[in-house]
C-alpha cells in the first residue's frame, strides 16, 4: 500500500497549503481518490465526461445528466475564427505546450469570464475546445491543411484522435484514451494545480489561472514525464539491450524520467490500469519491441532502485501505439488535467485566501547607495 | 517603522516557502529593500534600467555597463510580425491584462527559451518589448493605428509614454514614470512573484512563468488595486465629499482598494514617495480636486481604520496625470515587476526543488461506486 512521504523544508514537501475535497494522493488502501471514489473504479466503469462531472458538479451524474454534459460538450467545440487566425501564426517548430498556453490565453481575451458566475461555462468550454486547438494547429503547422472541427464522436477522447488522425478511432483506442484521460485528471496539489490555486487567490479570472497551469505543467519536473519516457524506450531494440542500457545509466548516475513519485513510496496507482491498456494496444498492433522493452525497464528499476513506474511510463507506449505524436503526449495531459485545475479554482474561490507566503532572506543586510561614476 | 506581521493559517501567510536574496519587505527600518539597497535612495538616485540590472545581474552597474544596458534594450523594442497580428485581432473590449497575459505567451511561441543559458536575454527583450505590446494593442484596438514602435527616448517608461501619447514625454512625466517602475519593481514572495516561481520549480521555460505570472497579478485582489483607487477617487468631486463618501462605505462595510497590505503593519513605504510625486503633478496640470481629494482620503482612514495609503493609492492620482487610461495601470505594474519576477526565476532555477506542498483533505473518506442506472 502506498502512503504520503513525510518530508519537509523546501519546495514545501509536507507542507499544508490548503484544504480539498477532490482528491486523495496516497491515503486510501489503491492510493488515488477523486472525491473519495477508487481511481481503478473510475478507470473500469467511467467514462471522462462522467469523472470531469464528478470533479466539477461534487457528485456522479445520472443517465440524463450525463447525456445533456456531453451534448453540451460536443456543442462547444468550434474555435472562434480569431483564434484560428492565431494558432495559424505559430510556427511549425513551436513548442506545443506553448501553444496550448497561449490558445488558452486568446481564448480569455475573446471570451473572458466577466463574472465568476460564469465559471462552469468557461470550464466546459475549455473541455470541449482544447482538443481542438492542439490538433488545429499541428495540422495545419505540419500539413498546411484547415481541418474540420466537427466530429460524430461524442467523446473528448475519441473527438481528439479523430481530428489528430482525420478518421473515426475505434473501440480500443477511444476506450484508452477515456481512461487515459480519467488517470490524468487530477492529483491534489501538484505544482500545475497550486499555481492554478495560487492565481484563484488572486481572484483573477479562470483563462488565467488555467494559462499559468499550462505553463507551469509545461516543465520537464512535471508534465514532460511522459515524453521523456517515450525517448528512453525508442533507445532499445530489444529487452536485453534496454536492460544493459539502462545499467548505464544508473552507474553514470543519469536522471530517468517516468519513475519514483514526490508522494507515492511504493507504487503509482495509475501504472497497473494504462499498463494493462498498453498490453492489449501491443496486442492489436503486433508490436513486439516496445511493449516489452517498457516491462523490462520496469522490472530493471524497482530490482536495482526499489522505483517503481508511475503514470507516465506506460503511457508512453500506449499513446505511442495509437499512432500519437511524442509531442503531443503533454498537451493531452491539458486536455485531462484542466478538468482537476479548474475543479481547484472553484474550490479556491468559495474559501479563498490570497496565497502570500513568506521567505527566507539572505541578502545582504544594508547595502550604501554608491553614486554611478564611484562603481568599479 | 514598518514590522512584518506574524500571522499563520490560511494562504500560507507567514510561511516560509523558499530562500531569496532579493528583497525584504518590511525587516528594515524604511520596510523595504533590493538587494538590501533602501527603495527611497532607489527611487531617489537610480533609473529603472539600473534597478532592474541590479535585480537580475546581483549588482548595481558602473557608468558603461548601465550605458551598454540601455542600448540593448532600446535595440529589443521591434515587435516581430507574427505578435502584431495576433495584437490586431484581439478586440478592443479584451482586459489589457489578458492582452499582456496572451502577448508574453505568444513571444514564447515566436522566441522560445530553449536553454536556460539564454535566459538574460529572453528577459531583457520582455523588458525592452512589453510597454510596445500594450501600447501597440490599445492604440491599434482604440484608434485604428499602428503604431511606430521605434522612440528615441532611452528609458522603458519614457518610451511607453511616447507610445501611448505619440510624442515625446516631458521630463518631469519621464521621471515620475522611472520612479514608478522602480517602486513596482520588487516585492519578495508575493502572489504573482510565488506563482512564477512554482512554475520555474518545474524547469519550465521563462515566458511559462512570466505569463502565469501576469495572469496571477491579473487579480483585483493583487494588480488591480491602483485601478480600483482610481474608480474611487474619480467618484468625489471635493475633499469634504470625499469625506462623507468613505464615511458612508465605512458604515456600510465595502471594501476599499488602496489602503492596508498583507504584510505591512504601519505604513508602505512606497506611499510617501510616489505621494510626492503625485502632488509635484497635480501642481504641473493645475488639479484641484483628485490630490486633495486623494490626500483627504488617507487621512480618514488613518483616522477611523488606522490603515495606510499602500503603494497603489496615490500612483492612481499620478498616472491620471500623466494622461494614461486607467484601464493600463496594471499593465505598467506588468512592465515593472517582470524585473522583480524574472530575477525570482533565475533564483530559483539556480536552487530548485519542485514546489509541490500537501492539502487538507476535507472530502468523503470512500465513495461506493454506483453503476449510472442506478443513481438518482
Amino acid at each position: 500500500m502506498a502512503e504520503s512521504k513525510k518530508t519537509g523544508g523546501a519546495g514545501l514537501r509536507g507542507q499544508v497549503a490548503g484544504v480539498t475535497a477532490l482528491c486523495t494522493v496516497g491515503q486510501s488502501g489503491t492510493g488515488l481518490t477523486y472525491r473519495g471514489y477508487d481511481i481503478s473504479d473510475l478507470a473500469e466503469y467511467a467514462q471522462f465526461e462522467e469523472v470531469a462531472y464528478l470533479l466539477l458538479r461534487g457528485k456522479l451524474p445520472n443517465r440524463q445528466e450525463l447525456d445533456d454534459y456531453k451534448k453540451k460538450l460536443v456543442g462547444l467545440r468550434e474555435l472562434p475564427d480569431a483564434l484560428k487566425s492565431v494558432l495559424e501564426h505559430i510556427p511549425k517548430d513551436a513548442h506545443p505546450m506553448d501553444v496550448m498556453r497561449t490558445g488558452c490565453s486568446v481564448l480569455g481575451n475573446l471570451e473572458t469570464e466577466t463574472d465568476f458566475s460564469q465559471q462552469d461555462d468557461k470550464i466546459d468550454r475549455m473541455l470541449a475546445l482544447f482538443p481542438t486547438i492542439i490538433t488545429y494547429w499541428y495540422r495545419f503547422a505540419h500539413e498546411g491543411i484547415r481541418i474540420d472541427t466537427a466530429s460524430d464522436v461524442d467523446s473528448i477522447g475519441g473527438h481528439f484522435l479523430e481530428l489528430l488522425h482525420g478518421k473515426k478511432p475505434n473501440e480500443l483506442h477511444e476506450r484508452v484514451m477515456n481512461v487515459s484521460l480519467i488517470l490524468y485528471a487530477e492529483h491534489e496539489f501538484n505544482a500545475s494545480t497550486f499555481a492554478a490555486r495560487v492565481c484563484a487567490s488572486t481572484l483573477s479570472d479562470i483563462h488565467s489561472c488555467v494559462t499559468g497551469a499550462i505553463g507551469t505543467l509545461r516543465g520537464p519536473l512535471h508534465g514532460g514525464a511522459n515524453e521523456a519516457a517515450m525517448a528512453l524506450i525508442q533507445k532499445f531494440k530489444t529487452p536485453d539491450e534496454a536492460e544493459e542500457g539502462l545499467m548505464g545509466m544508473l552507474e553514470r548516475k543519469e536522471k530517468i524520467m517516468g519513475f519514483g513519485h514526490a508522494v507515492y513510496t511504493e507504487s503509482d496507482p495509475r501504472n497497473a490500469i494504462i499498463k494493462k491498456w498498453s498490453e492489449k494496444l501491443a496486442e492489436e498492433v503486433g508490436d513486439t519491441v516496445l511493449y516489452p522493452v517498457s516491462v523490462r525497464c520496469e522490472e530493471v528499476m524497482w530490482r536495482e532502485k526499489k522505483l517503481f513506474c508511475n503514470a507516465d511510463f506506460f503511457h508512453a507506449s500506449a499513446y505511442h501505439f495509437m499512432g500519437i505524436p511524442t509531442e503531443l503526449f503533454t498537451p493531452i495531459f491539458v486536455m485531462s488535467r484542466v478538468s482537476g485545475w479548474t475543479a481547484h479554482v472553484k474550490e479556491q474561490r468559495e474559501n479563498n485566501r490570497i496565497i502570500r507566503p513568506s521567505a527566507d532572506y539572505n541578502g545582504p543586510e544594508h547595502s550604501e547607495w554608491v553614486p554611478i561614476e564611484q562603481r568599479d
